[in-house]
């Protein structure tokens, strides 16, 4: 039901958790290169980036969502882990003349088909004009807020970087309100619209025992000589012996799956281990259960027939698909 | 109930929640020392140590119990919060020849007055000559492995630090039976217990936004020029200061106090603001509430009359008292 929702209306969610590791200072942007592979120089204020984080032997540490708000202002938008240890230890370890600190921003995202025209109404038509990805200030509650056209659901919509957790009430009724012309709903990430769309998961999807090649970062992995970052010598020899496995969708029949709540080993017809479904679900509008695994290496294209082992004991037979569904 | 069992009898724990950072290679013991203001070059093989760690700005990122394993060889046993990532931070910014992980370690507690002879039964008499945070290594289910005699309450008793997760059930089953004629039951830290006895709690009673100095940990701070660590300038110039509030308890009265989801307001009689109640609580033994929190300078003498308001409207008197209770 929820699902069905959130592909038709608009949802308001409390992402608060989302929280925002911030580096101010004459080092902060050569510190932010430090931590991702991706080549950040291009960043620009108005755009949020997509950004892996790795620690010194090319592991993921997270995926956040990197905000540049001044030359020497960003924000590390991340939603589990700790990145701003990890930023403070590198700054204090290499002297850099940056502050880290988790300011009070607590996002609150509006998701699904109709959240533009919501938004439009509350905040006026340049919201419209956001691109994906884009961000800019809006007045919110006689404050200047920052609202990005991202979110984590392929259904689009906005989140809003409350600055000031005091207002939190005042917005959510205000978006509460108005969105009751649009059948407006709580929601929360939406656990098959994520796998569907292929959203991965820290923690779930890829740990630090993963590189970014295998999570599918190839793209945002710059290997080349112009821009340094820790890890970078180890990403390279991944990059030359190739990856191992790599990260794949799997459709799966035989029913409903029971949840996930372990990994689903998966394995080919003769029982050889190719991999676990970290998140796997029953898609209503598929009509089969999809999962995301890391598959091996030599049995990773799509289309490749496989076995999935659910804890019910069942042995289903599943095909490997690209991301998202 | 819980309280007066884990006062009287024994307990048994699942405390894996408490994860080692281990810090191996040549340079651990460096890395080690860098990351906390007690001088540690006197660690031992077979001793627990209580460290608190800071940052750069002296303030507190937690007070994990350090052991040494071998000369090149260290576990931070935390129980929250993110070490190992701010561990890694400062090894790769610092480029330390160390390795930081998080091996499969799993600690058991065993608490309680009857814990010693439980334990005694079970892993012989060499048990009960361990003093008060020394550890040693005892055959368990055919597997060697570290007992401490430890523990997150005041009533004595021992943490195993079982070494392979898949004997969790193994090691529970065995203590459960051996406890049947010790009159066990299963528990968890206790928050009467730990108040009464002054066990602080990251981010309860203290934080980020905390020194050392003011929770408490001066005479673990060495502020002499022999050992260098981070944050050290910072704590000196608190030290030269003086701490501004100082961690105390508070005994308050006007009948069992609500539960405290928020932190409790302390002020004086004028309405000044002297600090807050973290954690607070009635305690059955001492017929009164008992609570722990930050008090001004000024106000911290024990035996001060204060004013603690609960969420109950209530206005209780209150003494400040010292820790533990």
């Amino acid at each position: 039901e929820d699902y069905w929702h959130l592909r038709t209306h608009v949802q308001i969610w409390d992402v608060g958790v989302q929280r925002q590791v911030e580096i101010t200072g004459p080092d902060a942007a050569h510190l932010v290169q430090l931590m991702t592979p991706r080549d950040v120089r291009g960043a620009k204020i108005g755009k949020c980036l997509y950004v892996p984080l790795i620690d010194e032997k090319a592991g993921m540490l997270n995926d956040p969502v990197l905000i540049k708000l001044a030359d020497d202002k960003f924000w590390l938008s991340i939603a589990d882990s700790d990145v701003l240890l990890w930023a403070k230890g590198l700054a204090v370890g290499l002297r850099l003349d940056v502050e880290i600190e988790e300011p009070d921003v607590s996002p609150l995202a509006v998701q699904g088909p109709k959240a533009e025209a919501l938004m439009r109404q509350l905040f006026g038509d340049d919201i419209a004009a956001l691109g994906y990805f884009d961000y800019a200030m809006f007045d919110v509650l006689g404050t200047r807020q920052l609202i990005a056209r991202s979110g984590y659901s392929k259904q689009g919509g906005f989140e809003i970087y409350l600055e000031g957790g005091h207002l939190g009430s005042a917005l959510w009724d205000l978006i509460w309100q108005a969105g009751q012309a649009f059948n407006i709903t709580p929601g929360c990430p939406n656990l098959i619209e994520r796998v569907e769309g292929g959203l991965m998961s820290y923690g779930n999807e890829f740990t630090r025992a993963n590189n970014p090649l295998e999570c599918g970062f190839a793209p945002l992995c710059h290997l080349g000589d112009e821009v340094d970052y820790i890890g970078k010598d180890a990403l390279r020899k991944i990059a030359e012996d190739g990856p191992q496995q790599m990260l794949r969708g799997i459709k799966f029949g035989g029913g409903r799956t029971p949840p996930c709540g372990k990994p689903f080993p998966v394995t080919n017809g003769d029982g050889l281990a190719l991999g676990q479904i970290t998140t796997g679900i029953y898609s209503p509008r598929l009509e089969c259960n999809v999962g995301m695994s890391m598959i091996i290496k030599d049995h990773w294209d799509i289309g490749g027939v496989v076995v999935v082992h659910t804890p019910d004991g069942m042995a289903r037979e599943g095909v490997i698909s690209s991301l998202p569904f």
